[in-house]
């Protein structure tokens, strides 16, 4: 794991933030919890003013308010959203960009019209392929400077059920989620959820920009295309036991019955099971699941009684889908540190 | 400024947040962009059992419930909160702790019950001098297992303006402001506000553990007792103009009138003016103040039209009270790198 992070990434640190890992604790994350990445800075667009404009290979060029948005057909949905780029301090050699360790995720009430609805409505056009999604968030990355856009395949969302949401946990859209409007791709990594919308454009093929093109692709080098990433991979993660030393965030835990618990999801297919260790990998138990009460775009509960005997002991969780993908128990690296998805390994000292 | 942040350090950055600079825009920070420093894990109480206790030496122990707390008089203040630790990581040498750069800040509507109200309620008995407040958050730190607790003189409290803050924007307290119930000192650094309230203990004497006798304090050396921190140091920041770099996070602004704006405080005394510069300090103009009607506890707005010609600038902006005290050019150390109030630098490049 790196030993010295640039001031330069400290910058991205003191800025975006993670979900500190007790807020696993919380089926819905609250307002202020759930984990940001803002690329550039957070816009304030004044929303008597603001329209969604939809265009380009469309039959019926569209220009909505918030309140036409509101008025149409509603949904909420519960999502949980991860950072492509969570684990990405893990990964060695290091790669420098915002620094996340494992809390880049959060869970939410997200709700809003049905992006499939409102494409049907505009009608796609002859060639119609893919629909680029604008915000508002402007900035300089790879020397460009550039709106924060990213493209989805019109067969992924005519079929699919992403939203354009307007309400968090109840609550309208704060500025650093997106308002007044944001894309939600349920089961997708964070950056595929477009904030502060401005235009849907239909084209015939694939947006080429930066967020497309360079960002948010694995790859082991610069001149190599690539897979660009998607769907989250399956991940646990546990509430750290006991109590945290300030600085160094170890814990220490009471000898005796002590209940380790989290959350688990995966965007691939549900969750499966959750296994926990004690020994830092070598032997594993069974989690008791949760129910899936949220549905299928949210994580699942998990808990373990584990009998704490002192002395040192790391404490890893394991998830595991229905499509049968395991997380690994070693990092693997990728020049953009993407989709990490090792064990959380948490060492805890245990006292009589 | 330290080129390597630990691991450690990182940890700490990705649980608590700053306030991302452009937020200075809004004169009430939205929550979730208002700094956050946890020093333990957020705590989880249940509103229905959670009371608070008032004892020591007072004549009448109280224990209230929210309800009862709702039910006293209450009061709304603005009040612009900073951490002692804003502008840590400019202090040289390199101080290991919460790596603040300038972000640890924010405004907000604090609703809650007068402490002086509740205080005199108790009845305070012979040889009460200080009350204590303990919070639900614990942990280790400096090899000690505690509960976050810090003491104020009585004096401060019953001829003062401080709260017991069961609201935010006009909203119940979230988890991670200190739900269900925090302390709130106007015009005091951030640590004096315990979160997660349980308990006010009346002592003949200033508590004297962890958070009193080793942190929050100035000095020099470690076997110094040095001075307690107490009100904030006058400053001003301001919205970084222009469009960011994702990584570096430098500035490019296009040439021409260029609106710089930004927030000033002291917990001193009231705001008496800002200077900005455009040339890393050796110039400087007088920006125009906006109006107090926040009141005394919260920042001021500020600005000043910038004509913004081509080339590398470093803007900076400082402010002084009505006490007399200004925002020094450079930054002083100490052991905990606290109070640090050295003005902003912003780097822009101006494009034709």
């Amino acid at each position: 794991m790196a030993e010295g992070i640039s001031l330069e990434e400290l910058q991205l640190a003191a800025r975006n933030h993670g979900m500190p890992l007790e807020a696993l604790r919380w089926e819905i994350t609250p307002i202020g919890l759930h984990y940001l990445l803002t690329h550039y800075d957070i816009p304030a667009p004044d929303p008597a003013t603001w329209r969604l404009e939809v265009d380009g290979l469309v039959e019926r060029p569209l220009s909505l308010s918030l309140e036409d948005l509101r008025a149409r057909p509603a949904v909420e949905i519960a999502v949980t959203m991860e950072c492509a780029g969570n684990g990405r301090v893990h990964v060695e050699p290091h790669v420098a960009s915002q620094p996340w360790l494992l809390e880049a995720v959060g869970n939410a009430r997200w709700r809003g019209t049905p992006v499939a609805g409102l494409l049907e409505e505009a009608g796609i056009a002859d060639g119609g392929r893919d629909a680029l999604f604008t915000g508002l968030d402007r900035g300089v990355e790879g020397g460009e400077e550039q709106a924060y856009q990213r493209s989805l395949p019109l067969d992924e969302l005519l079929g699919g059920e992403a939203i354009l949401a307007y309400e968090i946990n109840g609550e309208p859209l704060p500025p650093q989620h997106g308002f007044p409007l944001r894309l939600l791709v349920p089961g997708w990594y964070g950056m595929t959820s477009v904030k502060w919308l401005e235009r849907i454009t239909v084209l015939d093929a694939p947006f080429d920009g930066y967020q497309m093109r360079h960002s948010y692709r694995l790859r082991q080098e610069e001149d190599e295309e690539g897979e660009p990433l998607s769907r989250m991979q399956v991940r646990a993660l546990m509430v750290p036991p006991g109590l945290p030393e300030f600085l160094s965030r170890t814990r220490v835990v009471p000898a005796g019955t002590c209940t380790l618990e989290g959350r688990a999801w995966s965007g691939q297919a549900e969750v499966a099971g959750v296994e926990v260790s004690a020994d830092g990998g070598k032997t594993w138990s069974e989690a008791e699941l949760g129910d899936d009460s949220l549905g299928r775009w949210a994580w699942r509960g998990w808990r373990l009684e584990w009998e704490a005997t002192p002395g040192e002991h790391e404490l890893c969780c394991r998830a595991r889908d229905a499509a049968g993908n395991v997380q690994p128990l070693e990092s693997s690296w990728n020049l953009g540190g993407y989709a990490n998805n090792a064990v959380q390994r948490v060492s805890v000292t245990v006292t009589e």
